[in-house]
């Protein structure tokens, strides 16, 4: 700082000011001072200087799958709200599914001395994070659990979900009941696949694999997927969707259609009560499943040092409309 | 990685495989090296290595207001599409509408090394990054132009979108229209308020303000707000919201209503189609606002000199019912 205060022919206090961005300096002398910072190159200096004074706030890292699914940026706000009462910032990046980018993000987070980490995996490998967590990064995984690693863990009852759904619409009297699931490989969409058979069997409908379509699923390709599921010699009369987006896509895929199946989706959404008629759902509390993650982490980083846990947080079927719909 | 190798008696080649999380190390082998790397307190050197590495992918920080909203998480993810296809990663943060906030992440962005900013400034002063900016770090403000900074900045039409808005429901016979607008101290915000006065003025409407409730709203308070405007003497026939999050609070508000009032909305929003009657809008493209600014700021890490760029995206009217309801 003296450099820049001899070149720029001002005090170290108008040089400090002018940093700080601080009142009281004239343009003038502050474009001085600029111009001295630029000609010495100060751009390592005033960065040590930020992250010293950044450190005392702290960051934790957050890797989910993708920021423009509500569910994960419900989830994100919940995180930073909790991070903010510990005087924390969250620093939030999506893998896009991919377990090279989530591996590259999540070492990305610790190369840059993130105090924890929070991680929505795509992977099953998380055997690269066992040094960082060693060495005092804790890490928590959230909706997914770790897949070689045992680690503090935030799920929600994804079987007990769609066991739910199941009898729900039996009830009504469907015999015929379609999932409609994600990716098979992510593993909340193998769970509630699995929920899904516990609950034909608990249900006494048979479960037929002609009626299960896994994804990915796009909005050009679910409206053949629904023809194929309510059009066949014995067709569906009513649909659980996996996910809040499958959810999106079949009503837009469903709207101004006649007869339409009996609906109950995973994961509740804004809106869900205000389309018509109004979603039935298997809801979960995504402002829970980020605080308890961030409660977790941040009990970690005051020193908690108990065996990793393992929380499953409960579901509930919220009835609107499109799930009380006689078969 | 010698001392590590020394410690847990294997060769540097395997130390490489074990921090690597390369294959073909025994389970007992990788133990005894992940032992001795805590026991030397290795983070210091994992946290270079992989800052060095992390480096060559490199990183854009993001600072908006808020995750939570579908707005900015659908920003965030049109800019991780560009990034992807530069090969750089997406780091974001919420400001919460906080310019301090919004000065900390920026500067702790900055601090981390990020490769550029791109900034929905919750604060007018930005004098904070010009040293950040002229040490090499360019900066791209989006939705909301840099207080006091001459910079990159992507704006969609926030005066012509309200304009547009009042004359449309003049048009089917309105004469009382109320706007419904977020804190006024917010540039879109204000921006939205001179277009709903000019709109006003265009389409020959008297400007009342006590037809005016600028924010920032909330659920409970939203009711109240609407009985004054919809049950006085004069009430308003028609409601122009200002974005996407009051319009989404309205429509929960007047859910059941009868004798709703015509409702244009700024922003759209995922299933403004499919709600009963579907929202008219004031579109624009959140996407390319991201993309936008995304690639303004890789034109500048690519040594793009050439004077700040100011680019102001159009909006356009989507009518769907709940707009073209006579007076």
């Amino acid at each position: 700082m003296s450099d820049v205060a001899r070149l720029a022919g001002v005090s170290i206090k108008t040089v400090s000011r002018v940093v700080n961005d601080e009142p009281g300096v004239h343009q003038a002398t502050a474009e001085r001072v600029l111009a001295a910072i630029d000609q010495l190159g100060f751009r390592r200096n005033l960065s040590a200087r930020n992250l010293r004074r950044g450190s005392s706030a702290g960051i934790v890292g957050l890797v989910m799958e993708d920021v423009a699914n509500p569910f994960y940026s419900e989830l994100t706000g919940a995180v930073e709200e909790v991070a903010r009462q510990h005087g924390r910032h969250v620093l939030a990046a999506s893998s896009g599914e991919d377990p090279d980018r989530e591996r590259e993000l999540a070492l990305e987070f610790c190369a840059r001395r993130v105090d924890g980490l929070i991680v929505v995996p795509a992977g099953v490998q998380h055997g690269y994070l066992v040094p960082e967590m060693r060495a005092g990064t804790p890490a928590v995984f959230v909706d997914r659990p770790a897949g070689d690693v045992v680690a503090d863990t935030v799920l929600v009852d994804n079987i007990g979900g769609t066991v739910a759904a199941v009898q729900h619409l039996a009830r009504y009297g469907h015999r015929r009941i379609a999932f409609l699931g994600d990716a098979p490989d992510i593993f909340t969409a193998a769970e509630r696949l699995r929920g899904f058979r516990e609950g034909c069997a608990r249900a006494g409908v048979r479960y037929d694999e002609d009626l299960v379509a896994m994804g990915p699923h796009d909005a050009p390709g679910i409206g053949a997927t629904l023809r194929r599921l309510l059009r066949g010699p014995e067709p569906a009369t009513a649909l659980v969707t996996g996910n809040n987006r499958i959810t999106v896509l079949v009503l837009r895929a469903l709207a101004g259609q006649r007869d339409r199946p009996a609906l109950v989706g995973f994961d509740d959404f804004e809106l869900a009560d205000l389309v018509n008629p109004p979603v039935t759902v298997i809801a979960h509390d995504v402002a829970a499943l980020g605080r308890t993650a961030a409660e977790l982490l941040f009990a970690r980083l005051d020193g908690d040092g108990a065996p990793p846990r393992r929380v499953v947080l409960p579901v509930r079927l919220v009835t609107r409309g499109s799930g009380e719909v006689p078969a």
